[in-house]
């Protein structure tokens, strides 16, 4: 998708520079609606949340949001008093570049725990934002927010006359538990608040906290959603479909783009005795190094599947006896494989995306979870991360 | 510790052979008591159990077990009705062998997941059982029933007139959930039934239900103890101490010689509302993808402790107030670490036992547990395993 030919939500405008945070790529995202807004998000559940959580959290509660300033490179996590009170001067100066209030200013943070900001770098270029504020560049803004991200992450849709556009970073620390690490939404459709929040959730839970790389929950955690109105009314049905789409296309993103990963890992759960047990079974098999691995090799030790299921056992009602374990189409369990079938489960597994099927035989539930391979690369970019 | 000097329990034999279940190297062990013996087990709690942990559970019931054969390389695991047949069957031929009732053999598998035993291999050693049972070699047997094992794992003591020794292997798909894949105990004291459960229940629970290599729990954990008697009865307390002791040198060898590990981590928990809390904060830690690779490559990126614990959101009472976290004797939060702290702390992570210290500083539970590195060699080593 070139930048020319997005369609862009009307009345926003973006300001992405490097202020020098860690290195020479852009770390400073500013996207601000001209007109006030509507909003929703939904942030980590970790109990190390930093300060740009617990404010964007009370600024959100105010509603009428109107710019989300990004930060990458720096979680400002675990920085303690210094750090809180950091957060709150980048807001304040955010606030009065753009004269609004500091309440009206979301703020999220991405990259290492424990560092405190170089304020001395960031406080002249707040001063001079408004120089840096142009005509909306999503695209830029994609850019802005990544760490060890290799690539952008952004999709859009239109419904009726309004843009609904969404970008996203990811790539390790990623096991979402409300939202990931972090998403961006921004439309011009006309929503009502509690609408727009309920949808959101909604969709969150169905897209994000599907996603895992890692398992590792990060403290940063940030999904957040503007709405400004100028498209005027939307149907919601259509607007929820649309944003549910988006938001898979940017966990897919992720998922492929995961720290190290070479495939994507795609895995459903059906016939659950409910839609939490179809859940978790799919999230143990996505999380299992030992299934991680032998996607990244093409091992057709499909038993690994086996027993990362066999491993969920808090309710004691998986019965081996009735469940049955696909790769795409390919049936492994209970079949037996001889020499050849399991041949040409490994020329399945060359794919660079694998689909994993399990059915438990016990009821209705169903959940899909994507994650990626576990590769030496993950391993490397995380034993040379700081240093 | 070479063979010679090993003190061996009184009234033991051991047959280790290779039968060629996968290569060329030791797959099947058989441990003999010529004394009727006193026993306790722990399994699995895997839903995908096999049919030898399902045969042993059972016999394990039936008291006056003699005989311990474990097959190394394939573990006879989701391998339907013909599975569950072929263990019974090599029960029985062991039980022929020793002339003594098939409830009285307790067997073992551990390999590859999925593939039916080698029966027209293993049928013919098993009719020759006797002429290859000779005066116990449990270093033999310890490295019989290895798999992707560097070293074979073997400790002992000496417990009044009486002498405690145990075998485990281990070192993937390793997170124990009773017991670990596998470990066996032999001892020639004399300890009553009930007693002997107790005991051996509550060891496993401190030592191997404590140690992760990669979070997976694997559908043959296998830990047994028989203990014969010969040499009369032993003070008990003294009994689970050097049961303990040995029981943690086994599960320190397994952590070290993890899949593709260089280094050991052992992270205590403490002043956490109560033992659960703190083992499952000190799992979270132990079992972090980007703490494993922070160790690995001695990257001192020490937020990622706080990430772990952050995640362990349950109960919400964890307070990054009251929380401290040490590496070593080395403090570095809630103090903030400068560069040279920081180098500092690189070099406690190049040594090859790293040990993580929490206080969460709630109350007064505690736990200790013990893991390993995250390293391209455990990638390759299980990119690769069946193929």
């Amino acid at each position: 998708m070139t930048e020319h030919a997005l369609p862009q939500p009307k009345g926003f405008l973006t300001a992405v520079s490097n202020i020098g945070i860690k290195d020479e790529t852009e770390d400073f995202v500013c996207i601000y609606s001209e007109a006030p807004c509507v909003s929703a998000g939904v942030f980590t559940q970790s109990r190390f949340a930093g300060p740009s959580v617990l404010l964007s959290r009370e600024h959100l509660a105010h509603g009428n949001n109107r710019a989300i300033v990004a930060i990458s490179k720096n979680a400002n996590v675990a920085t303690g008093a210094e750090g809180e009170r950091d957060a709150r001067d980048i807001v304040a100066g955010i606030a009065q570049a753009l004269a609004i209030s500091p309440e009206h200013v979301l703020i999220a943070s991405t990259g290492v725990i424990g560092r405190r900001y170089p304020m001395e770098k960031i406080r002249p270029h707040l001063a001079s934002l408004r120089t840096h504020l142009h005509a909306a560049d999503f695209a830029a803004a994609a850019r802005g927010i990544m760490t060890t991200d290799l690539v952008p992450k952004l999709a859009v849709a239109r419904v009726g006359d309004a843009v609904l556009l969404g970008i996203a970073k990811g790539v390790g620390m990623i096991e979402p538990n409300m939202a990931t690490l972090l998403t961006f939404f921004m439309t011009d459709a006309a929503i009502e608040r509690e609408q727009l929040d309920a949808v959101f959730r909604r969709v969150m839970d169905k897209s994000f906290n599907c996603l895992s790389v890692d398992t590792d929950t990060s403290t940063s955690d940030t999904a957040l959603i503007l709405a400004n109105g100028l498209a005027g009314p939307v149907d919601l049905a259509a607007f929820e479909a649309a944003l549910l789409d988006i938001s898979l296309q940017l966990v897919k993103k992720i998922a492929r783009d995961g720290e190290g990963a070479t495939k994507m890992l795609e895995v459903t759960v059906e016939h659950a005795r409910d839609d939490r047990q179809a859940k978790r079974v799919a999230k143990a098999i996505v999380n299992s190094p030992l299934v991680k691995t032998a996607a990244h090799g093409a091992d057709p030790n499909w038993g690994r599947v086996v027993m990362a299921i066999g491993k969920c056992d808090d309710e004691l009602d998986i019965d081996p006896a009735k469940v049955s374990v696909a790769f795409g189409d390919m049936e492994v369990y209970p079949r037996q494989l001889g020499e050849a079938a399991l041949a040409e489960l490994k020329t399945v597994l060359t794919r660079d995306e694998i689909v994993i099927r399990v059915s438990l035989g016990l009821a209705e539930g169903r959940a899909t979870v994507w994650g990626c391979d576990l590769s030496a690369g993950y391993v490397k970019i995380n034993g040379e991360y700081t240093t």
